[in-house]
């Protein structure tokens, strides 16, 4: 099996309580690719400029990712810069799509093959480009965010209509469907089609919710956060990498993905960028993954 | 077994967005004992005024509640009044302490024996004067609030040290222990003495913390939330209650008081004042235990 993902590739400059870096890796197919490359064969599909540094595609290449969908065009890369004052929220201080303004995903054909595919937070416009270019889809996943909420809630919904499983956050589903109680919401988005809704409620850990089934799992307990970027991403990743390499959706493998996601997320916020998620295995996951089921086991 | 349960009385005026009441019963101790009531032989101690509806008091007899620890003086019943513009967070519009303003906790003898008490959120020198009237204490545990942490922190901290069981929401284990992060935070306040620390996260559900133990519960969900004053003493008393009928504290114990902690405290947030959790029984309580139990197993 193998997993195409589809999203950002950027350099961040971020700031938070514990230091701050200049132009470090980030994106959300970056965040993704790391995180699934530890389940299963990844395939990434991005856009970056001339600007950005060979050892990150590197980085791609070294944990078997997949890059032939990844596009080298002129101009600067993707580049965002933030600041976390509370670790809860970050603030946007600057946004330069460039190269990114014009990112059109195109899968080459190997990749059009492929069952398992994840959209992370684009247009929602060029999510349904990459689903139509798709020959064979068995599980598809989506991310999205408040601006396509408001921006372009029309083609979300077809985009929400079509998948299979929905990557939301809890205000961003109360902003999709106006239910100020997130299991009301979440009542009112499974009838807008996909099969399960993942809602990530950051600190608080997460819930799956279907017509008929009800999970949450905990966050892995982290004393120190040193930087939140990338954790949705990466928690995504590792559930659709998962999924993946176990080739089943039902509700058993759904809740495995649901703690594999929770603890590839974990790494993740130990560090700036990829510093920790670049470095971490199958041990190291599998050590987490039975501290977080004790949490919530009688 | 029996538990004592000793902390306010009061008759609240509460609007929420669906809806208000006037002078309807609530206070700690009210809640925390009904929710006992459903589990175990429960002494309540406080105060109310020569106001008090004698229907209350009726109320907690049919629930084969001891009264006797129940005083009634001179003057009018502690009264507050609060609205929830969103219903995490209670606005104190007034408080009129009342006949609770000279609350001073004596025990009746028959009580003095019991192996287990909550001490509901008072004054922490009124929660000492309790602990020193316990001739026999098995479990003891505590609540507290924001209040007594930055008014009454020594003696709020010998409170803590002295008991088995520290009920504190997450803003107030912050708060208490100056951490940021809530599994610093409940690292450090494990230092301070208790054996456990439930850490109450509202609508994210709650946490079991003790030096070598970490469990989660989720909410039970709630689709629509009325008003959710009393639903962390609903919760401690749920807990206390079960643990008390058992007469053990291992972590199994521990582990199936929050789940029923979890729920007593799910009754009480769809009705105003008392209205639900008057009316509850074990089958009801079992349901909704089955249900969260599900919703966090493999």
């Amino acid at each position: 099996m193998s997993l195409v993902i589809v999203g950002s590739i950027a350099l961040d400059s971020i700031k938070t309580p514990f230091g701050e870096v200049e132009k470090a890796l980030g994106g959300s197919a970056m965040y993704a690719s790391l995180a699934s490359s530890n389940f299963v064969k990844t395939h990434i599909v991005g856009v970056v400029g001339e600007d950005f540094p060979i050892e990150h595609i590197d980085l791609l290449k070294e944990n078997d990712i997949c890059c032939k969908g990844l596009k080298t065009v002129p101009g600067n890369t993707f580049h965002w810069k933030g600041v976390y004052n509370d670790l809860n929220k970050a603030e946007t201080l600057e946004t330069h799509l460039n190269v990114f303004a014009d990112f059109n995903p195109e899968l080459p054909p190997e990749y059009r093959k492929s069952k398992y595919v994840f959209l992370g937070n684009i247009d929602p416009v060029l999510q349904l480009r990459v689903l139509d270019q798709m020959e064979n889809p068995g599980i598809t996943a989506c991310d999205t965010m408040n601006f396509w909420i408001s921006g372009k809630k029309e083609e979300l919904m077809e985009v929400i209509k079509r998948v299979d499983i929905l990557f939301i956050n809890e205000d961003e589903i109360k902003m999709l469907t106006g239910e100020q109680n997130v299991f009301s919401a979440a009542e009112t988005a499974c009838s807008y089609g996909p099969k399960y809704l993942i809602i990530k409620r950051g600190e608080y850990g997460s819930m799956a919710v279907s017509k008929d089934f009800l999970f949450f799992v905990p966050v892995y307990p982290i004393k120190k956060v040193i930087d939140p970027t990338g954790a949705g991403d990466c928690f995504a990743g590792g559930f659709m990498g998962y999924l993946a390499s176990m080739d089943r959706s039902d509700k058993e493998t759904i809740k495995n993905a649901m703690i594999y996601g929770t603890v590839t997320a974990s790494f993740d916020v130990e560090s700036f960028s990829l510093e920790k998620i670049k470095g971490i295995d199958k041990d190291m996951i599998e050590i987490r993954k039975e501290k977080i089921k004790k949490s919530m086991k009688f």
